[in-house]
């Protein structure tokens, strides 16, 4: 097994991209992740993607872009792993050429969400829960996360109104990142006034759906890099499930799969959760900001709002989070979150983060989460 | 890198399985495969599925299936490449085991496909093609295989009825395969008065859908194996795209993904055609058998009917064929497909194919296409 190296990074603004379909918006964060690499072909495709079927009528997604970037030829498939099919797809490139099988590997996450009705693409994101004892019942996603989230408000004894600082946070990040599709700043009281949609879940807790493609390239971390590039190195990588169902856990408020990944990665890279300096977490309701935090060991079980109210999560606290707006202000075009979180890592660990950069960033971790907490993938990436 | 067998192997029969949900079908071939390999576990499981999120409204069968088996907590997600998903599973978990990244895979293809309406099904095959450019215009999977035979017969001469030895051929294997949909032999005489479907493509051309779920163990072929069971180990293993739109292919005769992943594994496994003892290709329709044939080295251009027609492509010429029934007898459950190929070369290799056991079979082929041609999955192992 040799180690990876990232050597290109590319995106699209997440936005509602009517003009652009499914293959352009994917082609456009891949040619910008072969110029950032100063490559022009790569060995395989690895494409992340939720949706595309149901909302695109659309599968056999590598053989489409493969062809839309003009490399027909080459190795290519979708990885699917509900919302968090971009770090599945970034874990697939990374494994093959890691086995030696490939000398390069592109990976691509990209979703279009919203060219659709807003009930069919509510509809297909319910494809993440169990459908048989969830979505059947008519529980959206939103609604399992309420559920979540009223019973930690109730275990633990916060107010929603202490959730307020993950908002804010992603929104004032978001701000520096041009990719991002909301740039607006909230204060405690637009959170507290917002708009509810499942409650205690309001809009200022939810994350925006979007269309969005982001890429990048892989080669072995012994290879010939570009000039004036940091390397950037995958030194952790691991993937883990849960009960897909919420009431099949015994502890509906811990994420098992968000520990079990972590810990292995925390293993394989040689650190702890101490040693890490920034964490792009997937905090795709405020409440899974929380869990994710005190399940990687950043907190204790059911303290984790205390971190966001003492200002730790901020760029210059002891655990940034969100630091390019996240879920939460830079977008949630799913399929493609996953390959979102390794490029704002990646232009952290590079110092390219501009005014959210977070000062000597050199381990920073992501995770990605598909279904309430079912599919939980973590890796951890380091300036060498 | 390091080398792979395959130790555990198991199946449901493809059928109208009306009673049994898409994780149901799923577990029963992995608990085979797990008894068949007397393992109780594995570090991570991978998924070959095309439909389930349109089909059964359910994505996430990572965590779905790896929960229903009593396994959540591994490292579970699905692949998909249209009906060559399952080999691209396959691909995924050899990967994962050859890079010292796990010490054991289950690999799983699963389809479930008869519940729905059969216009629902067609729709949803149809995203195995170009979206804008085919399905958008009406072609369904079927006619889209039509244009192409028609082109076949018009430019090499040969008429519809020199087809039929591959469907006959595949109908008599079928026969003494306990899993396969179709169980009845057909003569000359039916194959040329069937019912048509897409001129010239007519009844007996076409393979079954079914419901159906076939699953593979692997492990570090340097591991300990179980008693009595010959090591099968995966010696070359290649995947390529080509255009998703037959039209935009300079020669649509020329499956030219077949050719790249086939000389691939080749050149892995070093060896040449000839080597090859047993071929199980994507028989969906009888003219992809035909150019499969052609593309990966077995007949010159334009000639691969003549194989049918001077019987080298029964259990005792020169390639044998569908050797269990291939998709046109054993049936054709898309995601499963890829999988069942792996399974039915493993029970050739064994000498564990009964009554249609090829004599001395040492290397056999797999090759699953997605798509017409567009992602093409080529595969051989050997018994060593």
């Amino acid at each position: 097994m040799r180690d990876v190296a990232i050597i290109g990074i590319g995106q699209t603004p997440v936005d509602e991209h009517w003009d652009k379909s499914l293959k352009e918006l994917a082609g456009t964060a891949i040619f910008n992740a072969l110029n950032d690499a100063q490559r022009e072909t790569a060995d395989a495709l690895f494409i992340g993607n939720m949706l595309s079927g149901i909302l695109s009528k659309q599968e056999n997604l590598g053989a489409l872009i493969s062809d839309w970037i003009g490399l027909p030829g080459i190795e290519a498939h979708k990885v699917e792993a509900a919302c968090s099919s971009g770090a599945a797809a970034f874990r697939a490139g990374l494994l093959a050429v890691s086995s030696e099988d490939v000398d390069s590997a592109l990976v691509v996450g990209v979703e279009k969400m919203t060219e659709s009705l807003p009930i069919e693409t509510t509809e297909a994101l319910a494809t993440a829960a169990d459908a048989d004892y969830e979505s059947a019942q008519g529980l959206s996603f939103v609604a399992i996360n309420a559920l979540v989230m009223q019973l930690y408000l109730h275990t633990y004894g916060w107010k929603h109104t202490d959730f307020a600082p993950f908002s804010i946070n992603a929104h004032a990040n978001a701000i520096h990142n041009p990719y991002a599709r909301l740039h607006e700043n909230i204060s405690k009281k637009d959170y507290i006034s917002a708009r509810m949609i499942a409650e205690p879940i309001n809009l200022l807790d939810a994350s925006p759906t979007g269309d969005g493609a982001a890429a990048v390239f892989l080669i072995p971390a012994d290879s010939l890099l570009p000039d004036n590039k940091k390397i950037i190195q995958v030194v952790g990588s691991a993937s883990a499930t849960d009960s897909i169902a919420i009431h099949n856990r015994k502890d509906p408020l811990w994420l098992s799969a968000a520990e079990i990944s972590a810990n292995k990665a925390y293993q394989q890279a040689g650190i702890k959760p101490q040693d890490i300096d920034f964490f792009e977490l997937h905090d795709a309701f405020s409440i899974m900001s929380v869990l994710s935090l005190e399940a990687c060991g950043f907190s204790k079980r059911g303290q984790a709002p205390k971190l966001g109210l003492d200002d730790q999560i901020l760029i210059n606290g002891r655990i940034p989070i969100s630091t390019r707006g996240g879920l939460k202000a830079r977008g949630h075009p799913v399929g493609a979150t996953g390959v979102y979180q390794i490029i704002e890592a990646v232009q952290q660990l590079r110092g390219e983060a501009e005014s959210t950069q977070v000062t000597d960033a050199e381990i920073g971790m992501t995770q990605n989460i598909g279904g309430s907490g079912a599919t939980i993938i973590t890796h951890i990436l380091r300036s060498v």
